[in-house]
C-alpha cells in the first residue's frame, strides 16, 4: 500500500521522464502553466494522497521562476495530503553562497532550504552540493548524492590513464582530487594556486602549479562548471606547463554566458559533465560528453522510498 | 534611537525614491545584481542593526525573480541583525489563488506569506489585496491599506457626478462598489452579471446588467487590470447598454499582454490606476491616468514606524 509518485517542473521535464523509466514508473501528469502577469499555476492531474512523492526540478535558468514553480507543486502536494514531500534538485540552486563572506549579506543556500521547508517538503535529494555542510542547513534529511563514482568509472575507461594526474582546480577542492587520485588507484597528484599580485589589488591573478604535470594527462575535477572562465585559465595554464593533455570534469555542467566560448578555446581533450541542469544541443562541444545523472537518481529515490540505505550511493562523498 | 530604514529591490526603485521623499529620508543603498547562472546577489551598503527596515518590492514581471530577490534581502537583514523587517508589497503578487478551486492545486497566496515569513520578515504592508481575508494567512501583523480614498478623491473631482452610476464588474465585488456609492454622497448602482448559456458549456459567456445605466456616465471599479480581457467586455456591455460614458477605475494595473490594446479600442472614457506595479510609458494611453501610492505607503510605513494607528488608512476598507 505504499506508493512512489514521482512529479516535475517543467524545466527539465525529460530528466523526470528517464529517471521514472529507471524506477518502472510513469511521471504523474500535472498540469502547470504560465499567467499573463507572470504567475504560474500547477495541478496534478491524478490524486496523490498517502503517497510518497518526489518533486524533481533542475535549477536552471530563468532559476528564480523554476524555483518557485517547485514551491507551488510542494505547496499543493501538502495540501493534497501526501504522505511525504521529497524535493529533488539535482544542482541545488543559491547553494555557493553558503556563507558570508561580507556583513550584510544573506546566506542563499540556507534559505533555500528554508523556503523549500515551509513549502511542506520533508526531505531533500541531491547531488554533489558545493559544500556538504550545506545538508546542516535542512531541518530534515539530506540525501546527499554524488556523481563521483558515475564519473570515475567514465574517466577510468575513457582516458589514459598510465600518464594521468589528478589535478585540484583550487586549494579548496584538495580532499575531493585526493579520493580521485585514490580511487584510481594511487594517481598522482596537483593543484593550480591563485597568486594576487599585491602591487596590483584588482588585476587578474595569475596562476601557479604545485606539482608536476610535465607530459601528464591531466584530469581537473571541480564540482561546477558555470562562465568556465577559472577553469579555462587552469587549462591554459597547465599546457603552458608542459601537460600531454588536460580533460575537464565536473557535476553540474551550468555552462553560463561565455562558458561554451570559452571551452572551445582552451585547448582541453574533453570535458565531461553530468545532466543535473539540462545541457542544449546547442551548447554540447564535439570534445563535450554529457553522462546522465537519472540512474543516480533513481537509485536515490529507490532508497528513500524503500527507506533502504543510501550509504552505497554516498561511497566517495566528499567531505 | 528609533531607526527607520527603507531599501528596495531592482522591479521599480523610483517608487522607492518617491516613498523615502514623503517620508524625509534616503532609500538605503544596496548592491544587487545577476550572476550569470540567474541566481542573485545582494547585499546593503550600510548597517542596519537595530533598525527598523523596510523592504519594498513591486510584484511585476518577472515576478518570480523579484519575490526572490525581496526574499534574499529579507534573509540578508535577519542576518545584519535589523530590529524588525516589514515586507512592502503595494501588489502583492499570487494573491488571486487564495483557495483551492479544485483538488490538487495550491494556495499560493498563503504559500507568499509563508516564505516571507521563513526569509524572517515580522510585518507585511500592501494594498487593497484581492480578498481582504488573505490577511489572515500571515503569522504576525498585516497592514492592509487601501488606495480607495485616494481614487475616490481624483474620481470625484475629474468624473462627472450629476449622472453618475458605480458599476461591479462582476457579483463578487458589489460590497465594494456599495462603499463606493456611499463615499459619492449615495450615487445609483448597477452590477454586470455573467450567465453561461448551458447548452454551450465551453462558449464565452453572456453578459447582463443588473440596474440602469441608460444615459449614465458608470464609474466601473475593480481591484485590478490584468489582460482587461474582462472588464473590457463590462465597457462594451454598458456602451450597449446605453450608458452616456464608462470610467475604469482599478488599484493595481498590471496591464500584462493583450491589455493595452484592448483598453485602446474598448471605448472608455478614462482609466484611473495606481502605480503599485510600475506603468511604463508605453503603456500609457492618452486617457490613462496613474496616482502615485507614494504618499499612501509612506503614511503606512510612518504608522507601522511610529505605532500609530494605521486605522485612517484602512477608511473604506473592503471587507
Ligand atoms: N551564482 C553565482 N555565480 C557566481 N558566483 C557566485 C554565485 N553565487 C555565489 N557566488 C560567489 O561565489 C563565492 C563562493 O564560492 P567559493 O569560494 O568557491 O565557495 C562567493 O564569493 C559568492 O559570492
Ligand atoms: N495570475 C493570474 N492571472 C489570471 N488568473 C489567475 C491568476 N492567479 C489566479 N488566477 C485565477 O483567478 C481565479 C480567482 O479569481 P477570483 O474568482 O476573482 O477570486 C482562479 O480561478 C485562479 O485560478
Amino acid at each position: 500500500d505504499k506508493r512512489l509518485a514521482l512529479v516535475t517542473g517543467r524545466a527539465y521535464p525529460e530528466l523526470a521522464n528517464e529517471v521514472a523509466q529507471y524506477l518502472g514508473i510513469n511521471v504523474l501528469p500535472t498540469t502547470a502553466y504560465d499567467f499573463a502577469n507572470g504567475e504560474m499555476y500547477v495541478r496534478f492531474a491524478e490524486p496523490v494522497r498517502g503517497a510518497d512523492v518526489f518533486v524533481l526540478q533542475c535549477h536552471t535558468n530563468p532559476i528564480n521562476k523554476w524555483v518557485m514553480e517547485q514551491l507551488l507543486m510542494i505547496d499543493a502536494l501538502k495540501r493534497a495530503s501526501a504522505k511525504s514531500i521529497t524535493v529533488v534538485a539535482p544542482f541545488l540552486g543559491y547553494s555557493r553562497q553558503d556563507k558570508k563572506h561580507q556583513g550584510r549579506e544573506p546566506i542563499t543556500a540556507r534559505l533555500m532550504f528554508d523556503l523549500f521547508r515551509t513549502a511542506g517538503a520533508n526531505r531533500l535529494v541531491t547531488v554533489d552540493l558545493h559544500a556538504a555542510q550545506e545538508q546542516g542547513f535542512f531541518d530534515g534529511p539530506v540525501d546527499h548524492l554524488t556523481a563521483m563514482p558515475v564519473l570515475i568509472d567514465y574517466v577510468r575507461s575513457h582516458v589514459p590513464m598510465d600518464k594521468a594526474t589528478i589535478v585540484s582546480p583550487d586549494a579548496g577542492r584538495i580532499k575531493v582530487s585526493e579520493q580521485w587520485a585514490a580511487k584510481l588507484g594511487g594517481l598522482p597528484l596537483a593543484f593550480i594556486h591563485k597568486t594576487r599580485d599585491i602591487t596590483r589589488p584588482n588585476h587578474a591573478e595569475a596562476h601557479g602549479i604545485i606539482g608536476d604535470v610535465q607530459g601528464r594527462d591531466c584530469v581537473v575535477v571541480d564540482d561546477m562548471i558555470d562562465t568556465a572562465g577559472t577553469i579555462c585559465e587552469a587549462v591554459r595554464t597547465l599546457r603552458n606547463s608542459g601537460a600531454a593533455s588536460v580533460t575537464l570534469v565536473a557535476t553540474h555542467g551550468l555552462l553560463s554566458g561565455p562558458a561554451v566560448e570559452r571551452l572551445r578555446d582552451c585547448g582541453a581533450r574533453e570535458i565531461i559533465l553530468m545532466d543535473t541542469v539540462p545541457v542544449p544541443q546547442e551548447k554540447r562541444l564535439d570534445n563535450m560528453t554529457v553522462l546522465s545523472v537519472a540512474p543516480l537518481l533513481a537509485a536515490g529515490i529507490r532508497s528513500v522510498f524503500e527507506e533502504g540505505s543510501v550509504a552505497t550511493l554516498l561511497e566517495g562523498l566528499p567531505e
